[in-house]
C-alpha cells in the first residue's frame, strides 16, 4: 500500500494545511512570494503535517487548533530545505530547480529566514509556553545540526556516533517533535506525548538512513537529484561509513570530490553497492523501526495508532 | 554628555545581560561558538537592551525576567547584522572581520540561524503568549525588510516612502518592540506600553535616518568600514534621494557602483555634502524625534523617563 493511502482519512484536514501554507505564502513582498510558493509546488510528502494530525488524535483533535502546529512545522522543514540548498550548492530537488538555483543563495537565505518567521507566527496560535519552547529547542538543534554537518564534510574519520548525532538533529527531532507538538496542541497527556515524540524519533532515524541508502540505489528520477550526490558533497553517510572500513573501498571514497566525473563516481557507487554497507544501514534502519512498533502497541488502541504502525512499516520498505 | 553615561544607573544590569550573552554563545559546536563569540566581542551599543530595561522601569522590574527579554532581542539584532553582511558582501562591521569573511558565507547564514534560534529560546522564558506573537510578527516585518532591501538595490526611482517603509522594517521595529517587550514582560499596563512602542518607532527612525546620514558625512575610522558604503552597495538611502532630485547630481550617482574606485567615489560623496540633500534628512530625523520626545512626556515621571528623553536627544545630534 502506498503512504498516501494509508493516512486518506486525514485527506480533508490534509487540504485544510495545504491551503493554509498557500495563505502563508501571501507574502506582502511579491519576489518573496513567488520564491516561497515555488517551494510549495515542488510538493513534498508532507509528512511532518501527518504526524502532526496523528499525534492529535490521541487528544481532543480540533482541526482549526492543530492546523497551525502542522503548518509550523512544515514551514520550518522547507525553511530548513531552502538554506540547506544553498549550504549544498544544490541546483535540484524534487525534480525542480532550488530557489538558490533559480534566483540567487541571498534570496534563498531571506526565504528561509522568513519561512522560519511565518512558522513561529503561526505557531504563536497555540497559547502554551511549552509548546514555544519546545520549537525553539529544536531550531537551536536544527542549527547546530546543520553547522556540524558543514563541518564533517569530507571528514573520513568521523565516527558512526556522529553521525547519527547528526542525522537526529537534521532529520529526526522535527518528526519527533511534529508528534510531540500535535499531541501538546491536543492536550493528550504527558505520558502519551513524550511516548509520541520517541516514536517520531525512532521513525525519523529510520527514515534518514533509507533516505541516505538511496542515494545510492534509486535513479535520478526516482530521486529528483542525481544518485550519489550525498557522496559527491562529502556528506559522509552510513552506507559510506561501512564501506570505508574496507581499507581499499576506503582509498576510493575518500577521492570523490565535486569535480568526479559521472563515470567515476558511477564506479565507486558500484563498489559500495557491492559491499555490506548497504544492508548493515538497512539492518540498522530495521532496529530504529521495530523500537518505534513495539512503542506503538503502548498506545491507546485508535485509527491513528494503526496508521502509524502502517506508515513505520512502509518506511522501511520504500524504494524512494 | 555620552551615551553611556546616560544609562550608567543601569551598569550593573547591563553586566547581567553581557554575561548572558555569552553564556548563550556557549554553543556545543566549536565552530558556532568561535563565530558567535566574534560577533559578541566585536561590541556594539546594546541599544536594544537599554530600551528593554528602561521599559521595565515603567512596572513591576525584576532583572531575571527582563533579561531574556533584553539577550532575546540583542541577538536578534546580531543574528540580522550577520545575515545582512552576506547580502552586502561586507568584510568589516565595528572595524572587525565579518563573520562571511572570517568564515565564508555558509557559516555566516548559520550562525545567524544559531542565533535566531537561540533568541526565541531565550523568550520562551517568557510564559506570555502575546510576547512570541509580537516576535514572531517582528521576525516576519524583518525578513520582509530585508528582502525589499535587496530588491530596492540600485533602483533609483524608488519614492521616499519606500525608504521609509524599509527603515521601518530594518531598524525602528526592532527598537519599537525593545521597549514594547521589556515593558510586557514588567506587567506594565497596555496603555504605556503602546506608547512606549510608539516612542521606541520613532527613536529607531530618526537613528537610521542618522546612521544613513553618517555614512556620507563620517570617517573610515569613526564608521569601523569605509565611507559611501551604502552609496556603492546601491542602499539608495534618504539623503540619496534628495541628491538625485537635482538631474546632474542624479547622473553622477547611478554610475556608481561596486568597481567605482575610491577617488571617483570621494567625488561623488562631496557632491551629495554640498547639497541640502545631508540638511534635508536631518531635519526629517528630527521630525521623528520630536513625536518621540513629545510621548515621552506623556510617560509617567520616572527616572527612566528622564533618560529616554536624554538618549532621544543625544541620539539626534550623534556623530558616529
Amino acid at each position: 500500500m502506498k503512504l498516501k493511502m494509508m493516512y486518506s482519512f486525514l485527506n480533508s484536514d490534509l487540504n485544510v494545511i495545504e491551503k493554509a501554507l498557500e495563505e502563508t505564502m501571501q507574502a506582502e513582498s511579491p519576489l518573496l512570494h513567488h520564491a516561497s510558493l515555488h517551494l510549495l509546488q515542488a510538493g513534498g510528502k508532507r509528512l511532518r503535517p501527518v504526524f502532526v494530525l496523528l499525534a492529535g488524535k490521541f487528544g481532543e483533535y480540533d482541526i482549526n487548533k492543530i492546523k497551525n502546529v502542522a503548518v509550523s512545522l512544515e514551514l520550518i522543514h522547507m525553511a530548513s530545505l531552502v538554506h540547506d540548498d544553498v549550504i549544498d550548492d544544490a541546483e535540484l530537488r524534487r525534480g525542480q530547480l532550488t530557489i538558490k538555483a533559480k534566483w540567487d543563495n541571498r534570496i534563498a537565505m531571506y526565504t528561509g529566514d522568513y519561512l522560519f518567521a511565518r512558522a513561529l507566527e503561526v505557531l504563536s496560535a497555540i497559547e502554551k509556553p511549552i509548546a514555544h519552547q519546545i520549537l525553539a529547542n529544536t531550531l537551536v538543534e536544527l542549527c547546530i545540526g546543520e553547522i556540524e554537518q558543514i563541518k564533517d564534510k569530507f571528514n573520513y574519520d568521523q565516527s558512526v556516533r556522529t553521525y547519527f548525532r547528526r542525522i537526529k538533529r537534521k532529520t529526526a527531532i522535527l518528526i519527533a517533535v511534529s508528534c510531540q507538538l500535535g499531541a501538546i496542541a491536543a492536550h493528550v497527556e504527558d505520558e502519551i506525548h513524550n511516548k509520541l515524540y520517541k516514536i517520531g524519533y525512532y521513525i525519523g532515524m529510520s527514515y534518514q538512513i533509507i533516505d541516505d541508502v538511496l542515494d545510492f540505489m534509486a535513479t535520478e528520477k526516482e530521486l529528483g537529484k542525481p544518485a550519489g550526490g550525498d557522496l559527491q558533497q562529502g556528506n559522509i553517510t552510513l552506507p559510506v561509513l561501512f564501506a570505508m572500513e574496507d581499507k581499499k573501498v576506503r582509498d576510493e571514497i575518500i577521492k570523490v570530490n565535486e569535480h568526479t566525473t559521472a563515470q567515476e563516481l558511477g564506479k565507486v557507487l558500484a563498489i559500495i553497492k557491492e559491499s555490506d554497507a548497504i544492508d548493515r544501514s538497512l539492518i540498522i534502519s530495521d532496529q530504529y523501526l521495530q523500537k518505534a512498533l513495539t512503542l506503538i502497541e503502548e498506545l491507546p488502541q485508535n485509527r491513528a495508532r494503526n496508521t502509524l504502525r502502517d506508515i513505520a512499516k512502509t518506511i522501511g520498505k520504500r524504494k524512494f
